[in-house]
């Protein structure tokens, strides 16, 4: 008998994640979509001191329901929306996968079914294997966007218990018009709910609404977001999203009781305080997207249109040639996507500069 | 069709957790076996320090795989061995109930099935739905201790893939003697792994060792801490395991990646720095926990010996009636454990104090 006694389909599965590689070895790493601006001198003592104040009852349990949090949360959602987000109607937990794998627990699990539209992110597969819910993946068009009637007519095949759908899509860049997701609300029906991945969804191009817009419209619908990206907190794991209240209590059933500590909930409440500054930086990152997807095209590449803090570019050929010249010429990029392309995040003016030497080295070498 | 569309076995259920009220409303609160004790102004200072140093790079995911954190749990596990404790025998999460849903995730499942014995900790059952695992409770005796022979009877015929054994037990406060846990081990074998829960490990009587001692004999032995309870960081959210690396390995197929943040990362290393003075206060609290012992059975009331910072003690009838008239006195305790039988967290010598006088005055009421 082998040991230790995993469960079968999981036994010689890598752990998920990129390569993490130490910054003085790779010093321009563009792979997992941070924000490259780190947080002002007072962002970091406002976290230092109310870390310190959550600190002096460290030995209490923290507020099960992060009451403040959820209201905080609620009112910075509420600045995209023409009425209120209220804190009924959000929840949170430590990064969005939690709150996708909470979704799944709640929604998805045994004899029920995921389906997402690939090329798409490469965690959700592993959300339903982690929750035991089936997963189907239909297909993008060639230019990664949805077809509504081969989606509809897919829906009505699988009956999904839960559809994910990021908007903008990971790692194509592409977002979601909003009668899409309107379509597909309305052929998921009650039966099932459909949540909109927003993780990046800050970075949208302006004329491209955020489905928090449609909650309104669809009690099935489910938004969820992330600090990770357009607020530069990826350190802080804090996903939420918001829905109707009757979606946040189920997901009450399935948590971790305290799930998110006295540190995270002060922490994410002090980042928040500081929203207008980490969020600063998002419209020179997508006018640094534009000017790299046009400078691709420039090369003579493809680039999916972009509303996220990445570029999703081919063909190259052999990508992972690609990808290990320009980790040779210290540039970390992302090999994800469909065969022959490769994924770039938005860093600084500096940083792309280097992308851009490196890509054009490297291409120049392989003809 | 009902809405919103959850599993039906989670439907109507209640989130778990203990009624969290206000201090101003109920100053002694005694029914979380939180430490009473908070951090001093040094440790305070560290922690809000380290989270700021933490927050610098805010914008950059945390280190996947807490290599820092895992050392420094590492030697701080050193201490209770012979031997020592290397950084690939440790894993960590947000709060040991984080670390048993991994577990059951990679070793129990769909087809599988997790034992304990009753009466026990009432999270089990929930980390064996949340993981499709099947859920069986053998018995403990009158006395709460574990009868081997009949244990490893039902071992047989369970034939368990995962064995849950907190010791010092909750809500009982029994320890488990090391040779019930090698009986217990080697009735399992390589087929599943053992877990001895020692969320309250550090509060044993002297002359009870740990089943860390045991890890050298046993592969299939995994042992679980907290920084919840004597290190009086429940508010922190850190849980940890010793085993076997491969069983380790194994637990990071089904980890969401990027569990822990680099606050939280930041913040348990900084109270492990100040780990002496943090558990300073367990020696006081276990010499006041025998002291409620003895004060308990002085009323005519039975009391489990405990090896924890709470006891358990009846019977006294309508237990809800007690634990109510208790709370109106300003004391909340916990109604768990066998009908007729409640458990109160130890405190501090003031608090304890104030739930003497509450219960006297309430058992005189009631008589």
């Amino acid at each position: 008998m082998s040991f230790p006694p995993i469960r079968p389909e999981l036994a010689g599965i890598e752990p998920y994640g990129a390569p993490q590689l130490p910054v003085d070895l790779v010093p321009v790493q563009l792979n997992v979509n941070e924000n490259p601006y780190g947080p002002s001198e007072e962002c970091v003592a406002d976290i230092a001191a109310s870390a310190g104040e959550a600190a002096r009852t460290l030995n209490r349990y923290p507020d099960r329901e992060f009451v403040a949090l959820r209201t905080a949360l609620a009112s910075y959602l509420s600045r995209d929306v023409p009425g209120e987000i209220v804190p009924e109607q959000v929840w949170a937990a430590n990064g969005s996968n939690e709150v996708m794998l909470q979704l799944l627990q709640a929604f998805g699990g045994p004899g029920r079914t995921a389906l997402s539209f690939a090329p798409t992110y490469s965690m959700y597969p592993e959300y339903a294997r982690d929750s035991m819910t089936a997963w189907v993946a239909g297909r993008r068009e060639d230019d990664f966007s949805l077809d509504l009637d081969r989606a509809r007519a897919l829906i009505a095949e699988v009956r999904p218990d839960v559809v994910l759908l990021p908007s903008p899509n990971n790692p194509t860049g592409t977002a979601l018009p909003p009668e899409a997701i309107t379509v597909l609300c309305e052929a998921v029906g009650d039966r099932g709910v459909v949540v909109v991945d927003e993780a990046y969804g800050e970075f949208r191009r302006s004329g491209v609404p955020s489905a928090l817009e449609l909650l309104p419209a669809h009690r099935n619908l489910v938004v969820t977001r992330t600090m990770s990206k357009a607020f530069a907190a990826a350190g802080l794991r804090l996903g939420y999203l918001a829905a109707d209240p009757a979606i946040c209590d189920a997901i009450r059933v399935v948590r971790l009781p305290y799930h998110l500590s006295a540190v995270t909930q002060a922490t994410a409440l002090a980042a928040l305080r500081h929203a207008p500054e980490l969020l600063g930086n998002v419209d020179q990152l997508r006018a640094q997207r534009d000017k790299t997807v046009a400078w691709l095209r420039d090369q003579g590449l493809q680039v999916a249109d972009s509303d996220a803090n990445f570029c999703l570019f081919g063909t190259v050929g052999d990508r992972h040639a690609v990808w290990q010249g320009l980790l040779d010429r210290g540039v970390l990029i992302r090999e994800t996507g469909p065969d022959g392309w490769l994924r770039v995040s938005i860093g600084t003016p500096e940083e792309m500069a280097a992308f851009e030497d490196a890509l054009v080295a490297v291409m120049k070498e392989m003809a």
